[in-house]
Order: structure tokens, then sequence, then C-alpha cells
């Protein structure tokens, strides 16, 4: 039934939306904005994406929010990056894992995309509080 | 010391390369064909590839494969796809595993990206004679 | 329910594929060859693809087919392009339309994407017997 | 004659730029803010872009908007985005038409770039005052 | 006249073609190629991008020929590349100097590009029998 | 040894950065910014961008800033389009060159990358006082 499956994709999106009883992330201001503009669109992206895709078998949410940002950071699309390094954090995947998954496509994408990825990390990182020190004791 | 950093990179690579005593995907082979063209090229690959970005922590080969998969499937460029897919199998993800990390993408990449990426885990699986039919099972 | 989305989608598909009672275009191909790989691709091919967004108000099928020529001649997936191609000539979209969809692209993407997009329509049409010569009776 | 070829070139994109005896769209602020540094680029977007290009028979101003919409939202250069919209808009493309030629672009270039088309096109239709409601009233 | 605008791009284009009395790059194929199916398109590549673009001033035939090899390897259009590593080499760059530009973009488009971009250089340099011992003996 | 990569590195990178005993440009800011975040990105800038790769023989400090404005200006990633700006005019290419550069990949990266890089080639201009009077009094 095609209610069960936008439910199921909202469940699914929640995994990486709430956060100690916090919304975070802003996949739902999307619908908010544009909602009215492209009728149809809040729903293929908790239907389709979330509903069918996100809730495929085979990978677990922390690896779904990696490869994510690992295609962002590959298409430059800096707007979706910010909100799925926030579904990620979300998602329990540690800070220093979304760092590395960025530095790692440097021979992949070169040094620019890498360079404004990052950027975009920092951006989220201080607006989540994730403590910058932290990540640099753990470094070799 | 420099040649050390060429001999981690080397053995990080192996990771990567040697299952079952058997060398199986084409790194090498790169420096091979294109060592006399451009000198260096094997080095950077090895030391600053493998030495300096494989080497970091805070991912494990696994991940660092599965990434790896998914910028190359949003850049489309599918002869170091077909590498990657060999590399990703030899440092043990899962068939299964590297067929959702591109079927993941659909949402950010869209059906043709997605769909090339397949045909060619398609001939990988075949050549290193990967069951398909045990993936059927596994699928929901 | 969820069986008339796949329906309406193959229905709608179909409007793209049947020409003369003989099927010419190869979606169906699709599935056959990376069913097995990746189940659930042909569903979301048929439901998502042709059933929510081929299914939408506003655009002909014409309208549809031209811009999903121009996407896939920007983006330069060639397969994909060639497969569209075929949906376009059998929605009723007129080669020379076809033609002039890609030509009109070169200020957008440059001349290579052009060229090459050109060499797949060439193909194609020569595949389907389209006259190339009355194409240029229309040139001006 | 060169100078027929421009002013061919400027009658056609005034085509898509005048409306209601207002220009509304912004090809001309171009040359104004980039003819010193670029001596020629004026030239070249009126005489080939719209005097070879946009000339050519086979596709209405309409069909043209629509695909140079579909592949600019497909590269992602956003500033070209904005500014044919709004040639879409006074060629005639419905705002409908616009909403769903970028929605329709969901399956091929991913979810990512279509948001970030929408959100221009968002911006656009506000500062022209295109009714956002009567969309949604004719949206199925 | 329209028609010097013709002639100055072929003889533009002629000093990117013709090499010991012997044309050796594809250029005039093209029109051969796909000049009944897109006419004009073979006017639009010697009048505009020879006879306008490649006239202008401010670069040698030796500069452009660089950037464009740049450029095409950045974007993957490896048919173009193969082509323009051909001008290039009539235009009197360096076999050199061609890998140098190729190997210089790894830090910007990262290694697969690149290494597919020196495919082709190969390819070409053993077509026209360019010493790659003389190469190696060159490098440091 | 691997201080002296750095150092050498480090050397190299000044040849573009430092001009009038000023330095001008922002290579040094982004370990600054993004040092913490990711320890090594700004040893792999320095030692493998700079080190390795600019220090290779073959061309020229001024070709290799033009082939890096082209590969940039072909991916559309900005700010290091403009950071790059600044290095080819701090290494010696002339404003005329920079222009002509990113003019010449019209037909390559259509209209679209080429404006837009235009627009940072104008800033950049600003901030450091280069004379658009001037190149157009050298141009045709």
């Amino acid at each position: 039934m095609e209610k069960n499956r936008y439910q199921r994709g909202l469940d699914k999106m929640m995994e990486y939306t709430i956060t100690d009883n916090k919304e975070i992330s802003t996949h739902l201001k999307i619908s908010e904005e544009l909602g009215d503009l492209a009728p149809g669109l809040e729903n293929y992206i908790i239907e389709f994406a979330y509903g069918d895709i996100y809730m495929r078998e085979g990978l677990t949410n922390q690896q779904r929010a990696m490869i994510t940002i690992s295609s962002l950071a590959t298409l430059g699309t800096e707007p979706q990056l910010e909100l799925h390094i926030n579904t990620a954090l979300t998602a329990g995947v540690k800070p220093r894992e979304i760092v590395e998954t960025v530095m790692h496509l440097i021979p992949y994408t070169g040094f620019p995309r890498v360079l404004n990825a990052l950027k975009v990390i920092k951006k989220v990182f201080a607006q989540r509080n994730v403590e910058i020190k932290e990540l640099e004791l753990q470094a070799h």
C-alpha cells in the first residue's frame, strides 16, 4: 500500500534526522520550501529515496551515509553535502570517519572537490559542537 | 625516508590486490603500460594514494573500498571502477554490499551512472566467479 | 496500490517502446541483464521513473523524451542516450527535432559532448532506417 | 554579412528577453559586466548562440528554452539557469512546464541537481510574481 | 563576410592538421561522418571554434593546444582528446609537454581522468611513431 | 628525506605566491582553516601537489598555471579557480593570457562555465588592480 511506503520511508528518514529527541537535519524543510512549487517532490524523497533505496538490505545506515557523502563530494553539490554530513552524524558515523571519507577522495576527485567538502564539514561540525580538538588527538 | 613511504604504500596496496596467494587486481599493469610514458606515475599512486591516503587511520579497508566505488561510479570512470570493484572484493567487501553501494546512488547520480556501474560489477563478478544466485537469495 | 503503480509505469514505458507492434527499445533488456544482480532495479525504473515521473502531468511524451536526451547528452552517458533516442523516436519526436535538440546544446556543453551524442544518433537512425536524406532536405 | 548575423541573433535573443515592453532577462548585463574584460564575448553569445544555434529550424522557441533548462540543471551552473528560467518564461513556456522539466530530470541527475534547480526556479518565480498557488491547483 | 570567416577558420585549422604535407588529424572526417545528419555542424566548428576562437590574439597555437588537452582530459571526452593530442603534436607541442600537461592535472582531477588520458596519449604516440624512449631519457 | 620534499614543495609554491615581497595568494590560509580538521592535508598539498607534481620538468611555471586554470574552469570549482588566477598572475602569466585561456574553452565547456570563470577573473583583477583598460587596448 502506498501509504505504508511513505510511512516506512519517513521512519527510515527519521533514523538519520532525530538525535536526542531533537530534529537536527533539514530534510523536512525541503518540502516546506519547495512543496507548493513541486508537489510530489517530498513524496519522491520519502517514498523512493528513503522508503525504497535506504530501506534496502545489505548496508548499514552508517555505510549508506558514508557513500552518500562520497557521491555528493564528487558531484560538488554542497547544499546536499551539508545536509548529509548532518544525517551521517545523526546516524552514528563518527566525525573522524566523515573527515576521512572525504580525505580519501583526493586521488579520485583531486584536491578542489575535497577542499570544498572539508569547508562544509567544518561548518556543520561547528554548528553541532563537534570537538575538532578530539579529532586532532586521534590523528596519527 | 622516501623508500619506506613507497614500501608501506606497496604493502597497503597488496591488501587490496592479493587473494589466496593470487594477484587479481591490475594496479601493477598500469605501471607496466604507462610507466615509460609517464615516469613517476607509479610512484605517485603507490606513495601518495596508497602510502599517504589509504594509510590514514579512521576508516577500515572495507570502508575505503566502498567510498572509492561510490566516487568512481559518480564520475563515470569505468576502467578505474572495474579495478576498484576488484580491490573491494579482495579487501573483503561482500558482493552484496558492492551492489547496494551502487544502487544507493540512484537518488544522487540518477539511473544512468548506476546502470553503467552495475554492468561493470556484473563483468567483474563473472570474472571472479562471484555467485549471483546467492546474491538473489539474500535479497528481500 | 503498489501493483497499479508498476502497471501504470509499464503502460507508460510501452508508449516509448512499442512501435508498429514491434518492441524496439531495450528497457526490458536491462532487467534481464541486471535483474539478478540488482533485484528491485527494474521496479524502480518502471514504478519510479515511468510510474511516478513520466506519469506527471504538464509535459507531453515528446517533451519528456527531448529533455531526457538533453540531460543524457550533457552527462555524456552514451548507452542511455542510445536507448532514449529510440524512445524519443517511438514517442513521436521527429528525427530532425532530435538532432536539433543535441545541436542546441553546443553553447551549453561545448562541442565534444554534442559530437559524441550525434554519433549515437547516427547509429540509432541507421538501425531504424531513418532517412537522413530527408533530414537534409528539411534543413535551411 | 557579419552585421546581419549579429542583428538576427539580437532579434532572436529579444524574443526571449522582452515581455510587455519590459526587458526582464539579463543577457545584456553580461556584456556590460564582462565586455571590457573579454571583448568578443557578447558577439559570440549573440551571433553564435542566438544568431546560429537558436536560429536553426526544427525546434520552437519554447522547446529550445526547455532543453536549455534541462542542460543547465544537469550541469549545475546556477547563474545561467536563473537567466534561462527567465528566458523560458518570456518565450512563453508555462511555469508548470518549467517545474516539470526539472522534476523530470530526477531519474537522470539524481535529486541534488533537481533540488538546487527548484530553488532557483522559486526565486525567479517570486521575482516575476508567478503565482505558485495557481500551480498547485493545476497539480494532480 | 561570412565566406571569409569560414576560410580563415579553415586556414587556422590546417595549422593544427597538416604536417609534412600529410593530413593527420581527423577534423574533416567529422563533417563527412556527421555532415548530412547535422548540417551546419562543420561550419560551426570551422567558423566559430577555429575562425572566431582559435583566431583570437593573445595565445600561441601551442598554448591553445595545451589548454584544449587540459579541458578535454578534465571532461573525460576521449574521442576529442585523441583528436587534440594529434592537433597539439602537429601544432608543435612537444610530446613531453603533452604528457606533463596531463600529469599536472593529477591534483585537480584525481588519478582516474589522468590515467585514461595517458592511455589515449600512448595510442596516439604509437600511431605517429613518437619515440617514448626519448621521452624517458629526458625525464629526471 | 621527507623534510626536503616538504621544503622543495614550499619553495615551489612560493614562486606562485610571493610578489613584490608580499604574499598575495591564499594557499597557506587553507592549512590554517582546515589543518585542525584534516591533519595531513597541508602536507599533501605542499609535498605532493607542489613538491612532486609542480616540481616536474617539462613545463614552465607559466604553462602549469595556465593548464591549472583550464582544468578548474572546466570543473567549475570557483574557490580554487580564484586562488589559481592569483597564482597565475604571480607566476608571470599575463592578464590577457588568463582571459584568453578561459575564452578558448567556450567550444569545450560551453558558455556557462566560461561566464562564471570570467566573473572570478574580474574579481581577482579588481583586487590586484590589474588594468582592464590596458587589456582592451591590446584587444583586436
